[in-house]
């Protein structure tokens, strides 16, 4: 029997009513001849509540400490959701991250999962119950909870989804979440932005990556590592969402999919260094190891020295400029700047790869309505524009309509009538 | 050094404020010279609110549910604990009952610790660190997660107590609560009712069991079993409370020190039965296996067959019907009544052993303000009568008085410059 994993997020197990309702949900799946893993968020606001509460308590509360108090908020959404499903008769057992086998590293906050121990998910499968799995946590080998940060469920999922091989049989992973499925722009920001059917890991990466908030990107690499095909759809309407999946035939007839902002950026420079050899791997070693994530890098030379730049969340740029501050001045070489208030508008698309006249079009549209580029960076399937913050919503609009990804577009709509389930 | 247990319940860390002054409390130990572990219960209500939303989930929440569910209330109050004992520049580590290797049967709802394996505690403490034990819950030997059911923390408290030997260098268990420490009867009905600085665990025992609400009397009989010493203690004050110990030299002088009102009692009575051999062990141990507390068991011969009554929580009176209803099927005899409405009123004291006329001046007590006994069981320190429930109160009154236990009874005030720090 095909396996679905089926994760539900926090405002799709927000209350009583809720809980009940995507109880049912998992009901109609068994229905239709699935077997369930079930992975839930914490309800609501509840993780929200609990770091308000530790701030109440501790300036700076610990770490480790946090990921305690975080994991409770899963483990009784969870508990409460078993309990939902045993009311509809049906088996369940609700299981922390710890007990469904999810091991991680032991970085508080933020950790990674190392590998999942499936035997007591298989159990539970093989005496048709259904197992519901605490999201965003795991424990450590030392036996520590950690938990895998914000957006972390998804991730939770897909990887339960790539352990037990759903896709072997024809399973596969479905995220239930308060958006349609995956659109070609944020249609908060651009008015007939439409949703795609399906898409790529390698689309859905570069747009989780760059601002679409629809899945976390950890999510979608795992799935494209182990082939676990994932269904993005809402959790309170029945419509199909978004497929993603491999890469298929008909996907490349598209230069570009879709495109997306990423807001809240912040760049640290540092000019004047001599580049000597094994000096960025010191640099991007420093802040790997405080799991800042970095996201574009550029070098260039500067007369006899070298400039080197990186984008980031500006949320970590306090913590990176204190890690690079003692770089530097163990190397006694170096001058640091750091900016706020930059945006990333990008488009992506496998077909970007055998089509011409990408990077021009963005380009254009971008120059037409009189934004400014501070920085370009490309991959095989995205093109990148750094711009000021304040320019984000009109250039995502710009190329959005440069493209012809909104409605009315015949691309899009031939994409449309392809759509169908996986 | 010698090491304090100190547990704090849910009034006592029932929000941010409470909190830090519940980790300002473990600071000063530590300056007193302590090493300290820490217990706690989950903050003020939680534990009501989890139950209110569990049922509005399910009608009949599943246990091991219920489990998973509750014991998240410990583990966000010991984290937050710890981050608040972080926050005074003291190294803290919350635990689960489970890290802290609190092990159980697996009775969800209402489990027993079966062994504590100290390990972890001990490598914290040996490093300087303070552990912080959520109480009320523990793993079974499966990793199931279960609770002790409710008031179960001070038993988490006393058992970590004598699982570390604390008494053997001069250490103890320290009690915060809401209430002041252990009157003579409960200062809520009885007027004059007065604080006792120490008590035998025989006479906290009798008491605990017979209805004050002072300590869980689980946590009582660690204690006696392990010889650990419990200072029932007020959260918010700096008074010595009670200390529970070995009865000592001079604890004698009184025949009876306190007195004690057991409300919400139920009663079963099996009539025509025949008394075969093995009955009673039948009957009982079908309650024994649901876990259900039995009061007082009476049993008299009633012609050629025998009548047997015991009492009971009238929490647990269905179940226990509905249990014995199916032996008496079996065994295809006895016919069995249940009634409500009944209450116990107490006196205890080791001075009852060698002190004449203690149940003479109890019954007089009672007659004088005209008040039917129902039943009598004695013990060597206790002397207990069932009455009707809307007698309990005026009762627990006259059995105090009788006594001379008030303010202004000179043995008391003997008894209480006897006041020191064990």
């Amino acid at each position: 029997m095909p396996t679905i994993v089926q994760k539900f997020g926090g405002s799709s197990v927000g209350d009583a009513p809720r809980i009940r309702r995507a109880a049912q949900r998992i009901a109609e799946a068994r229905s239709a001849g699935f077997d369930v893993v079930v992975v839930a968020s914490a309800m609501g606001h509840t993780t929200d509540s609990l770091i308000a509460l530790a701030e109440e308590v501790a300036a700076h509360p610990d770490r480790r400490e946090l990921d305690m108090l975080m994991a409770t908020g899963e483990q009784a959404s969870v508990s409460l959701l078993a309990m939902a499903l045993r009311e509809l008769g049906l088996p369940a057992s609700s299981l922390t991250g710890g007990q469904a086998g999810i091991r991680t590293d032991g970085v508080h906050g933020r950790a990674r999962i190392t590998r999942i121990e499936c035997g007591r998910l298989e159990r539970l499968l093989s005496r048709g119950e259904i197992p519901v799995v605490a999201g965003f946590q795991g424990t450590s080998d030392e036996g520590e909870i950690t938990t895998l940060g914000r957006g972390g469920s998804d991730t939770t999922a897909v990887a339960i989804g790539a352990a037990l091989h759903v896709a072997q049989a024809g399973g596969y992973c479905e995220i239930f979440t308060d958006v349609d499925g995956v659109y070609t722009a944020d249609p908060r920001i651009v008015r007939g932005a439409v949703k795609l059917p399906r898409i790529s890991y390698e689309e859905m990466l570069e747009l989780a990556t760059l601002g679409a908030a629809v899945m976390h990107a950890r999510a979608v690499l795992f799935g494209e590592k182990y082939g676990v095909p994932i269904h993005v759809r809402h959790s309170q309407k029945p419509d199909h969402g978004t497929m993603i999946s491999r890469e298929n035939p008909g996907m490349e007839e598209l230069a570009v999919v879709g495109c997306a902002l990423k807001e809240d950026l912040g760049r640290v420079s540092i000019r004047q260094i001599k580049n000597v050899v094994g000096l960025q791997g010191q640099l991007f070693w420093a802040l790997a190891s405080a799991n800042i994530v970095v996201d574009d890098i550029m070098q260039t030379e500067q007369g006899s020295a070298t400039m080197i730049a990186f984008t980031l969340d500006h949320a970590d740029l306090a913590e990176a400029k204190q890690i690079l501050g003692k770089e530097l001045l163990a190397l006694n070489d170096g001058e640091m700047s750091v900016e706020v208030g930059l945006s990333k508008v990008s488009a992506v698309g496998v077909g970007m790869k055998s089509h011409a006249g990408v990077a021009s079009r963005m380009f254009r549209a971008l120059g037409d309505v009189g934004i400014a580029i501070h920085n370009i960076t490309t991959s095989e399937i995205k093109m990148s524009c750094i711009i000021d913050a304040a320019n984000g919503q009109r250039a995502l609009n710009a190329v959005h309509a440069a493209f012809g990804l909104g409605l009315g577009s015949n691309a899009t709509i031939a994409m449309q009538t392809d759509c169908e389930r996986q």
